[in-house]
């Protein structure tokens, strides 16, 4: 079965989906390469690739094995392909067909990626942005979410580099939120939120943990998570996918590579997510919204506190996070 | 620094504590309760008693050693009882002094209560319900959280059965949620949405885990979690301490218990949470909010997904897990 269904309480949708319970699960924390199936060479172990990348990001013949960056179906995807999403009522309750794409975009042909290249990276950016791009013409899918785990305690499963994208046939709800809030501000403001908070984190200077021209990064106010860094473009864009030139695609590239490094400092080698917060699909152009890239080191535990309230309980002050990530490098 | 931040783009308030690095953590998994500071005699080791109970539930002299239930100060609370609120700005950003009271409720003088007794937990309920009704006075606060960690993937330190209560200068984001949208559906159907649901989940009787006269155990509809179960009173009330009626108390007691020992038939002894949904203390009697208990068993890892899109996936489907657990006694 896989099924969206809708608790009624909070308006959360949930995926069931009991298809799930073998997954790649073979060279975690052993660095020993000989199982994994994202190496060059393991294609035998994985589905037929969807596209393929050079390391200038540009597609080449999803068979070369002179591939950059390779995106695969997952096997065990969290929704399926297949179907019309089919929205019913079962009484009082709403579902629908749990309709949907769950790529794995394969960032490397090497296996330990401890010193990961600008170039490569950008070449992954531009891989997404295309996987995108192409999802997008599937009138199914109202959003795609991009985001990577690394390390078990993130969920991930596989060590070798990679990042994973869904597409949903419904906007989710932390995305709404956001798209909300910060709609109301603009009404009120007539300015976006996020520029604002980027002017402000600039002029205090405190949380900022690096700047380049184009993007600034820097521990959120609110912290949820002890060495929480947001990366965001100083210029308002709503949309990720915008990110075209080649200058400040290197530049994103160099700041990511950059935190993760300073996190690194900080905290060993931690489980981590990272998400690209991106507007939904088929939404006009926004004054609202701004992208960003949000990562979290997963090193706190989420307690019955946290599950009840929705108030997480961060034990560092973001300032002193900041300063840390600041003079690491 | 313990301050309450908001996180200006999903309006979710953080509390920033850096006072909490050092907590009991002694004897977790052990089985040894040599070092347990919540036994019996042991009470040099903790914090001077609030308040204690007898297996009546009826209120005791606070430093009798005859305690079945006792009270203490969390002695690394999540908040301080010191001080008023103090509204402030800091730019743009909203923060406010992390006034609160962490209270801790062991549930018995033993360490290891593998069969407790539906008397004990009737103990431990009243107790909870009297400490409520002691802070409620304390115009400060708006919410109290009734929770419980078991395991330590579940956020617990310490074995020896106990629950926490916070109370907080808030109403935290997740309980306005469900007030807000259970308002919406009685304004439109002027019925309580829980009252429905218990209705249909009787009628399905797919889902339901036991029942007892007034008392329904179901796995949701749209669990998020595999093996989720729900405990509510099948008569409509908005608040846990209302329930003053010994036989109802004792039922609840009963059916709890019988929950937590079919989740452990199921799953072994797994981590958990536990928390009571009850509505916000200044808040008029409102015909639309219903209290219930929560049970989420914590074997499932959080992702990047997840946690970007707000959507879990539930590798379970509900319907099976409620028949394995109706089953399971």
């Amino acid at each position: 079965m896989i099924e969206l269904r809708k608790d009624p309480i909070t308006a959360r949708w949930v995926i069931i989906n009991d298809s799930r319970d073998f997954q790649f699960d073979l060279d975690e924390n052993t660095g020993d390469d000989s199982l994994c199936p994202f190496c060059l060479g393991k294609e035998r172990l994985i589905p037929e690739p969807i596209a393929c990348y050079d390391q200038k990001g540009n597609k080449i013949d999803k068979y070369s094995n002179k591939w950059q960056v390779k995106v695969i179906p997952n096997n065990k995807p969290i929704l399926t392909i297949e179907g019309s999403i089919l929205r019913k009522a079962e009484g009082i309750y709403d579902k629908m067909k749990g309709v949907g794409a769950h790529e794995i975009l394969i960032e490397s042909p090497k296996h330990l990626v401890n010193d990961m290249k600008a170039d490569d990276f950008v070449a992954s950016i531009l891989a997404a942005q295309d996987r995108i791009n192409d999802l997008k013409n599937d009138l199914r899918f109202e959003y795609i979410l991009v985001f990577k785990n690394h390390g078990k305690t993130a969920g991930s499963t596989i060590s070798h580099p990679h990042f994973q994208l869904v597409a949903l046939p419904i906007i989710p709800k932390s995305v709404k939120e956001e798209m909300t809030i910060s709609k109301r501000y603009y009404d009120f403001k007539e300015r976006c939120l996020f520029c604002d908070i980027i002017d402000q984190e600039i002029t205090f200077g405190t949380r900022i943990v690096m700047e380049t021209s184009s993007f600034v990064a820097f521990v959120p106010f609110a912290s949820r998570y002890p060495f929480e860094t947001w990366i965001l473009p100083k210029e308002h864009s709503e949309d990720f996918r915008n990110l075209k030139d080649k200058y400040k695609l290197e530049e994103l590239a160099e700041i990511s590579i950059s935190v993760l490094r300073r996190l690194k400092k900080a905290l060993g080698n931690m489980p981590y997510n990272l998400v690209v917060h991106s507007y939904p699909l088929k939404q006009e152009r926004i004054p609202h919204y701004h992208w960003y890239i949000e990562i979290i080191p997963k090193i706190t535990k989420f307690s019955g506190f946290e599950f009840g309230s929705g108030i997480y309980v961060n034990p560092t002050i973001p300032e002193e996070s900041a300063k840390f990530l600041r003079e690491a490098e």
